[in-house]
Formats: C-alpha cells, sequence, structure tokens
C-alpha cells in the first residue's frame, strides 16, 4: 500500500484504498449512531439528521449512504445483529463441544437484553403501523431469525435430524426473545438467570 | 327496581340505578375502543378524543372518565387483560384437573397473539422512551404479569413447592411472548403450533 513501484497506476489504488477505508468507516459510525439512536429515542425520534449529527458525519454524507430513513435503520440492525452473532461464535469457538451449556443459553438470551434488541423492537412495532417500512422490517426480522437460529443449533449442538430438535431451539429464542421484553422496562436480571437455570436444564434432558 | 313501594327514596334509586349502568357501559366502550386504537394506530396515533370517537362518546364524557391519557391507556390494557383472564379461566372450569394440557398451553399462548397484546406492545414500547408513562406501564406490567403467572400456575397444575416449577412455568409465559412478538409483522401461526405441541411435551415430563 505504501506505493512502492512508483508508477501512477499504483500511486492511485494507494489513494482509492484509504478513500473507500474512510467510506467504510463512516458508514459504519452511522449504522452503530442509528442503533443507539433507536434504541434511546425510539422511531419516531430517530431520522437521519439526528444519526449523523450523533455520528459526526455530515447530513448530505449521510444520505449518500443510505438515501432514506428504512434503508438506514433496516441496515443498522442487520449490520449490528451479524456483529452480536459473530461475537457470539466467536465467544464459544468449539461450537457444540462446548463443555457449558449453561453459558451456551445464557450467551444467546443476552442477545437479546440490550440495546439492539431495544432497537429491534422499536422498528419491529413502527413496522406493524407504517406501511412502507413493514415490508423491509418482515424481510429483514426472516434472515436476522434465520441466523440467530442458525447459530443456537450449532452452539448446542443440536442434531435437526432429531424429530421436535427444532422446534425445541425455536421455542428457545422465542423464550429468549420474551425475556428481552420483560427486560424492557424493568431491569429483569436476577429472575431471568432463574429462568435460564431451569430451562438449561430442561433443555439438556431433549438435546442430551 | 320498579319502584313498588312508591315512595320518593326509592325511585330516585331507581333513577340512579341505570345512571350507574349507563357510566359502566360507557366507560366500558370507551376501554375497548382504546384497545383497538392502540393496537391499530399505536400510541402515536391514540389519543383521548380519536378513542371517544371510536367509542361514540363526547370527548367531555371521555375526559370525565379518564382525565388524561395515561389514566385511559394503562386502564384499557389492565381492564382487557383482566377479561381475557377471566374468559380463559372459565375455557377450563376444571383448571389443573383438565386432561388436555395441549390446549391450556396453547390457549395461554394465544393470550399473546392478539389485538391485546399488540396494544400492550405499542404501550410497553412507547413507555421505555416516555417518562410519565413508564412508572404506570411499569406497575401495570407486574400486576398483569403477576395474574398470568397464577392463571398458568392454576390451569398447568404446577405445584410450585417443587423446586423449578415457578421458573418453568415463567420460562413458558416468557415463551408465549416472545412468540406474541414472532407474530406482529407475519401470520406465524404454523410455526407458533409446532413449538408448542414440541414444548408440551417437554412441560408434560417436567411437571408430570
Amino acid at each position: 500500500m505504501g506505493g512502492v513501484s512508483g508508477t501512477a497506476n499504483t500511486a492511485d489504488r494507494a489513494e482509492r484504498v484509504p478513500k473507500q477505508d474512510r467510506s467504510r468507516a463512516t458508514r459504519q459510525r452511522l449504522l452503530e449512531a442509528a442503533v443507539a439512536c433507536l434504541a434511546e429515542r425510539g422511531w419516531a425520534g430517530s431520522t437521519v439528521s439526528v444519526v449523523a449529527e450523533h455520528a459526526g458525519v455530515s447530513r448530505g454524507a449521510a444520505q449518500h449512504h443510505f438515501p432514506t430513513r428504512e434503508d438506514l435503520f433496516t441496515a443498522a440492525v442487520e449490520y449490528v445483529a451479524e456483529e452480536r452473532s459473530l461475537a457470539l461464535r466467536a465467544l464459544f469457538p468449539d461450537g457444540a463441544a462446548t463443555g457449558d451449556r449453561r453459558a451456551v443459553v445464557a450467551a444467546l438470551v443476552d442477545l437479546y437484553t440490550g440495546p439492539l434488541f431495544r432497537a429491534a423492537l422499536h422498528l419491529w412495532v413502527a413496522a406493524s403501523n407504517e406501511e412502507p417500512l413493514r415490508a423491509r422490517v418482515t424481510e429483514l426480522e426472516a434472515r436476522v431469525g434465520r441466523e440467530s437460529h442458525r447459530t443456537a443449533v450449532d452452539l448446542l449442538g443440536a442434531d435437526e435430524t432429531r424429530p421436535g430438535a427444532r422446534e425445541t431451539v425455536q421455542g428457545l429464542l422465542d423464550m429468549a426473545r420474551g425475556l428481552g421484553l420483560a427486560n424492557l422496562l424493568t431491569d429483569d436480571r436476577a429472575r431471568r438467570e432463574r429462568v435460564v437455570d431451569q430451562w438449561t436444564r430442561l433443555l439438556a434432558a431433549e438435546l442430551g
């Protein structure tokens, strides 16, 4: 990247790469600011301008990356969900071979108790009454849901060829989302820990 | 009540009672319209005036019953939740003695898939960013949650003196809320049926 060969072509490339990096960094700052904004202010309080200001990016640059409000916020929830899913897999590099199923269940449930879930919830609920947003969020929900399911199956070592195993994992993720909801207005951690303990026992009996 | 004795006192009472009945009917119409409005339009679109119009009640009469918007919508969610809880108990008059645990689980899950859950979800999510509403909804959530738990324990015949039984029922209700969330944007019935089948099996093994 240091322009060692000295040809014009290489110099062009050297300039282009940092520009792409800067553009990617800007995009990333916008996506992270969008999730934080949605989690804190809800859909009504979340506009492209507010997010641009939070991210320290001009409104024009923000609109270059995300022409519409729907583009920005659906991309943001998807990006942060992917990041969290990758982080979760990195936490248990041995996947199904991990000895501590309690820790895996707790980490899966944790996906739904932070600002990402709060942001997604605002988006889901707004989409239920707003038509242009609804189609986008329905698609997004399907993609993110499939990825969460795949991650859970891998980390729990569930054998989906066994009857009922697929629905066991789905029910667990539904429970995780319900626990996320219960954590929205109050700190529900103590109760959640006890529910996770008990349901890890039920899962262990079922998944073997 | 027919004013048989003919004294002025009895006549007064005869007039008062229908007036109380009318007032109760008006209140009930307002509460039902409030839940329908919240489910369809969300918190931003739900005002006392809109609900009064839907219910065919004057704005003044609506404000006589419910001085603030918070009063109306929290009372509405609580009223409809109580009605649904009573209806659920009436569906299984034998309670724990009922043979069909699958039907009980399905009915409990159904509490979270209709307009009531949609309305409550709008209220919960709005409360997470709005301070005067937050305290009211937190209190309401605790009351409604306790009542749902008690209903579930009774209908499932769970023995809460057994270790883990309480958390098994709590996790089931968390799962039911998660299933309600999954039904917000799409008709999730087919998947939900399969999850309910599977988790009824797991519950049966646990609750005995």
